[in-house]
Order: C-alpha cells, then sequence, then structure tokens
C-alpha cells in the first residue's frame, strides 16, 4: 500500500488530493485547497503554500507526492507566478522526505479521462467515479487527486 | 543596525551576500553561492536551495531578505525554472521570519552602478569599492550583494 498525496499548485489556491494504491485499487483518503490571500505580499502567500502543504503532509503523511507541472502556454507573468508557487509546494513536500514525480497537464488529464485535452468538468466527473465518492469535488481538489491516479497508474501501484 | 541578506535566485546557483546597514554606513558580513547539482532531480535541487538560504540565515541572522525579481525578457523556459528557485529561496526566507522584498534587476543596477543596463562587471567593480573589499566577488555574490544595498538605498537605513 501506497499513500500519494497529489498536488495541483496555484499562486491563488493549490489544490491537494490523498489517495491509498493497493495493486490498482485506488481508495480515497482527503482532498482540499490551500487558499492564499491575495491582499498579501506575494513571499506570504508562497509562505502559506509552504505550510499548507505541510499541514496537509504532517497529518496524512503520504510518502509520495505527484506534481503537476506549468502549462508553458500561458501568458508568462502568469507562468512565472505558478513557478513560484509549484516551488513552494516541491519544497514543502521534499522537507518533509516524500519522493516527488511531475506529470504534465496532459498526462494527468489523459490518466483519468483518457483524453489530454478533457475539460474541467470532465476530470471532476471522472474523479468521482474512480474513487467512488458521493459528491464531485472541487475543481483544484479534483485536478489534485488526478495527479495522484495519474502516478498510480504510471507505476502500476 | 540592521542586517540584510540580498539573494540573487537561480536554479544552478543562487548567489546570497549579506550586509550591515547603519545610517548609510554599508558593512560587509559575507557573501556566496548555494550550488545545486544539475544531475539531481529538479525537486532535490530547490531542496538544496531552500536549505542552503535555511543555513545562511540561521548562521548570520539577518532581518531582512531583499531578493532579485525574474527578468521576464529570458526565455520562458529558464523564466519558469528561475520562479521555482526564487519560490524556494523566499519560503527558507520566510520560514526564519525575516521580511522578503523585492527588486528588479534594473533597481538593483542601478542601485549600485547608477545604470539600470549596468554590465556584470560593472557590478562586481562597485561592490567592491561600495563595500570596500580587497578582491572582487564572484558575478552571483556581487549581484546579492547589489540587491542588499539596494534595499538599503531604498529605504535610507
Amino acid at each position: 500500500m501506497e499513500r500519494i498525496l497529489g498536488i495541483d499548485p496555484g499562486s491563488r489556491v493549490t489544490g491537494y488530493g490523498i489517495i491509498d494504491t493497493d495493486q490498482g485499487q485506488l481508495q480515497y483518503v482527503a482532498c482540499g485547497v490551500v487558499k492564499t490571500n491575495p491582499q498579501f505580499p506575494f513571499a506570504h502567500r508562497l509562505n502559506e503554500i509552504f505550510e499548507g502543504i505541510n499541514e496537509v503532509v504532517q497529518v496524512h503523511s503520504p510518502v509520495i507526492a505527484a506534481v503537476e507541472d506549468v502549462f508553458m502556454a500561458s501568458n508568462p507573468r502568469s507562468a512565472l507566478k505558478l513557478g513560484h508557487a509549484r516551488g513552494a509546494a516541491v519544497v514543502a513536500a521534499m522537507q518533509n522526505g516524500l519522493a516527488v514525480y511531475d506529470y504534465s497537464p496532459r498526462a494527468v488529464k489523459q490518466a483519468v479521462a483518457g483524453y489530454g485535452q478533457a475539460e474541467k468538468s470532465q476530470v471532476q466527473h471522472m474523479i468521482k467515479v474512480l474513487l467512488g465518492l458521493s459528491g464531485v469535488p472541487s475543481s483544484d481538489a479534483a485536478d489534485a487527486l488526478a495527479v495522484a491516479i495519474c502516478h498510480a497508474n504510471q507505476f502500476h501501484i
């Protein structure tokens, strides 16, 4: 059994999702978001991301972090901000001794919806189905669970 | 008296430089670089930056971090990597309770060489002169000291 933390980084909202995998069986553990306060200086918000992910790791004790890559086609300023946020999240995982893996948005969508250009709502729906959830998680939390599932598929664990 | 840590972030080499300022008097304390191993996965290298800056802060106890911004005109992939590195450095400063300030490369060059497009060698030379050093620091360390001086000038401290 392995516990995987999926992270969908963002400077405003960072989604996280945790699953257990055991020989191809996926089990939902938790999901949610780390929101940062846009009123605060950017350095403060990066620290909120670090501390939010740190807390999630300490509560749920995953051993692997799967982190979605930044989609480069977005505008360069946004990509740069996202790079900062992603760096903060990755360091939080590393500081807790997790093994960190990167997945492209396309690979993540492919893994859960069978199509690299799937819409957000398709991803949300498929997460509900694949993990047998009673409701649909928020888009950011669903994306994070999708990254975790992408890792599980990749390694057939 | 205030002790300022200047940081010139980079995914390969992150420069740092520490100065004390007292009513406009600048005093050199330390400078150097945090090098990351290009053989290692990127997440590991971000962690090296976090830990390197963490160590510098713990040894020298600065209260302010002045961090150079990413120059957006560079190629987008490099800017994105640099964003990650900068995020890791900023979070290390924040985790140690430092106040973090951002300065553009132009403002930094203007502060030490009086010209926003100054060459690297001019910055190195001016750092030697302004801080009364016996030798010229490496380019990354000189840039980091320049960011610290930029902050001191900005706040007339």
